[in-house]
């Protein structure tokens, strides 16, 4: 560990900085008063300043040059194996920290924030010509950062690399290319399932908090954490000692803030299961985006939208919310299962969902292998939407500007949604073959030791293992197929 | 406005990192869960250390020199008054972050630390003679402090300046003394007044809501602030946008709520009021801490506890606890007014507080000035309150261990709560002759144009005048006689 350690401690003063960021974004989000952004945006800029300046240190440089080839990244032959997995981890870190021109930087910064003003204008009214050169910009930077960092084989296996290390476009293909298959076909020979409604009103202090008591006996720790309410519900990792969820709550529609947090729930307890000695460096660091999202999906879905979860719950629901004291577990389990086709991302049921990311995908990588023109982009759009979800498209609004990614310079970031949630259902298989009785456990709310097994056989390694490392060490696969078919079971039951 | 725009440029640097640091201890009072303690502490010291550096700063030093003579502090000829002014508050402060040696800084940072950890426990047993010899350590410190910075007559002036710039023991002494006769004279022709008592419990919840009703009542604007709640109340200034004030609730004793959040409220006011254009330099930043606490104070004491406030907030008051439902505005107005020596300087009356405050200067006077040892400390001080409150202290816990301040290293702050309890009552005749039906507005709740009197008078002008011109321009002076006259007046009605 001797030759890793001064990279570690160099590691550890940027990641005080990023943690500092941390309590700053969050404090912006939940309690910062409105009149305190500009002050806000310079305390977040002066911080992004430090932690750039951090990555440039000769002492980080010399750390790693004593480690690596800083051309090509290779470890010294006489790293063991822990410490090349390491350097494996940083080196692209510090690639895309150190290697961009400064000017590339200031320009993507500038035409985000640029492009992410005028997106919210172009959702509103509809006009995707308003958006498309601002979009044409921020692929044109990128595909500049893309040469800038040097590019293996397809450019877009650069971006994917950023959230999903070790994933490409090859490997993504032959997951998604069978999914989209059987999940269109699954579509063809299920009816639609209308969501079952549950009558409200609810209580929003009730509904956080029920969110607070739910968060405890998923065996989150209080004393390293936080649940607040936000706009958009997130987790925030400012330390394995201090990991902050967010919720929200709507009185109309209680599975809004019971989703969002058992699903935040689910990042808080892989950030709470990092190893703190190391937090800042990749043997505290989560795995990747996919791994992360196999955790909030599990809890989410897997177990949080079981049968045995509303049996568990039912009690504390009805004694909480007086307008649904006559439902039933099997209405609750109804009411979070259901397949309709609908235009918008975050509003898909679990059998949609994946289809909705494939044509993002399909998007991007179209787009950064310049076999798309962003002029065409919509009714490249509309044509997948109307192949895979038998949707006719016809506003923008409801079709390519509805997300928030694109204008933020977020690409490669979508598939990581889908293969967190592949996984998700592969684990939730081997939870169920390691604890037999799995679903008495869930009714009872006996949910500690699925969390620990959690933290032992993923969260604990940290990024040491490579995702397919990590994948193979629990016997597990993406399988596409198998996804489908365990769908189709709970659907049918 | 040239010659000093270079040195500004580099204040708000500085500024924006005490921001950070400020928005990062509010969170570590009111929303940290426990056990982020140590990564906040990493974060807290990594800020410490970047607002160091940036002190050091070459662009500062250079910018500074065009300005003034770096040894003297004397401002170059050509400047017009307002540069002086703006350089007169700078030099100070710079020599402070730049002229003591580091090793002085680390150990005076060490022993603060451990001498805080002894504190507790020696005041807690009763033990003084534990924490004597770390006292001894602090004090040793803080006079090669006084000596790196270099003194003018008595080497506590050196501290006092850092709270009070300008002020003196000379010129203390001359407010001390007869504030210390009249007060000993007061208290033996006024016979003890038991404080009238409100019948609780008091709703922890309502309490919070009425706080948060009264400061905005006194015009405090929540676009730019907020209140939560914390063991010890405090104001905190992340930026004139961005200032969070917190209070604390006792289920038995609605005062503690009440005068605690109007106290804050008049720091929050004060920070608020200050220009944010030149946040982070002398034309934005609060005159001292006796000005800032002659707000708080004013507030607190003059306004909030007058007969006029009470019958303004009663209806409100019999609204939100039913058990005070049959007082009086005269009894809350008599619960307010009392007196009786206590040997606990925060649990003291309005009259007696002067003195427990007297008592910690003339300590600190002796310590400094080596005409006291740290081990006779304890029989000083108890025979001083003998001779001022005629209380036999019978225990130090009960006596020179009470306050976190000389554990802290606070040496010099004292003086500024009397200074700023003095200033507070002339200001608040000066309200009268400005406003004569000011108890009329008090009564109605028209608070905001008090507000804005203070907002033109103090707040806008931060540190351009000295204390001594401030006054002037007001045309206030300390004037201790006349605060135990207006005292004797409000006491007898």
């Amino acid at each position: 560990m001797n030759r890793i350690k001064p990279i570690a401690t160099e590691l550890k003063k940027i990641d005080t900085l990023r943690q500092i960021s941390s309590v700053l974004s969050w404090d912006q989000e939940t309690m910062m008063p409105p009149n305190g952004i500009d002050a806000r945006s310079n305390q977040l800029e002066t911080l992004a300043g430090l932690i750039h300046d951090a990555w440039q240190s000769d002492d980080l440089t010399q750390a790693m040059a004593n480690c690596i080839d800083l051309y090509t990244g290779a470890p010294k032959d006489d790293l063991d194996t822990d410490e090349k997995a390491f350097v494996r981890e940083v080196y692209p870190q510090w690639k895309r920290n150190t290697q961009l021109s400064k000017s590339l930087v200031q320009e993507l910064s500038k035409a985000t924030s640029r492009a992410q003003h005028v997106w919210q204008d172009a959702r509103k009214n509809n006009a995707f010509n308003e958006f498309s050169p601002h979009l044409q910009t921020l692929i044109d930077l990128t595909l500049e950062k893309i040469n800038q960092l040097g590019m293996t084989d397809h450019p877009y296996d650069t971006l994917i690399d950023e959230f999903e290390p070790g994933m490409t476009v090859k490997k993504i293909d032959a997951i998604f290319s069978p999914l989209t298959e059987k999940t269109v076909d699954f579509l063809n020979h299920h009816k639609t399932l209308p969501p079952n409604s549950i009558p409200g009103p609810f209580g929003i202090n009730e509904q956080i908090l029920y969110s607070k008591e739910l968060m405890e006996q998923l065996g989150y720790d209080r004393n390293r954490g936080r649940l607040d309410v936000s706009t958009h519900p997130f987790t925030i990792d400012i330390h394995p000692t201090d990991v902050r969820i967010t919720t929200r709550a709507n009185p109309d529609y209680l599975f809004e803030s019971i989703s969002s947090t058992i699903h935040e729930v689910g990042h808080g307890l892989y950030e709470q299961g990092l190893d703190p000695q190391w937090a800042g460096t990749p043997y505290g660091a989560s795995r990747s985006m996919g791994v992360h999202e196999s955790q909030s999906r599990l809890w989410e879905i897997f177990i949080g939208q079981s049968l045995a979860f509303w049996e568990g719950q039912l009690p504390r629901i009805h004694d909480l919310f007086p307008s649904a004291q006559s439902t039933t577990a099997a209405d609750f389990y109804k009411a979070c299962h259901h397949i309709k086709p609908h235009w918008c991302r975050v509003e898909s049921d679990i059998v949609t969902y994946n289809l909705h990311i494939v044509i993002r995908y399909e998007c991007e990588k179209a787009l950064f292998s310049k076999s798309l023109n962003v002029n065409d982009l919509p009714e490249f759009w509309n044509q997948k939407m109307n192949e895979y979800l038998g949707l006719d498209i016809t506003n923008d609004t409801q079709g390519c500007l509805q997300d928030v990614h694109w204008s933020a310079g977020l690409f490669g970031y979508f598939p990581s949604y889908t293969l967190g949630t592949l996984i998700a259902n592969q684990l939730h298989q081997k939870l169920h073959a390691h604890f037999p009785a799995l679903n008495d456990m869930i009714r009872t709310k006996t949910f500690v030791p699925i969390k620990e097994w959690l933290n032992q056989h993923i969260h604990v390694h940290g990024s040491k293992m490579t995702t397919s490392e990590l994948l193979n060490s629990l016997g597990i696969h993406y399988a596409p197929e198998n996804f489908i078919a365990s769908l189709s079971e709970q659907l049918s039951t």
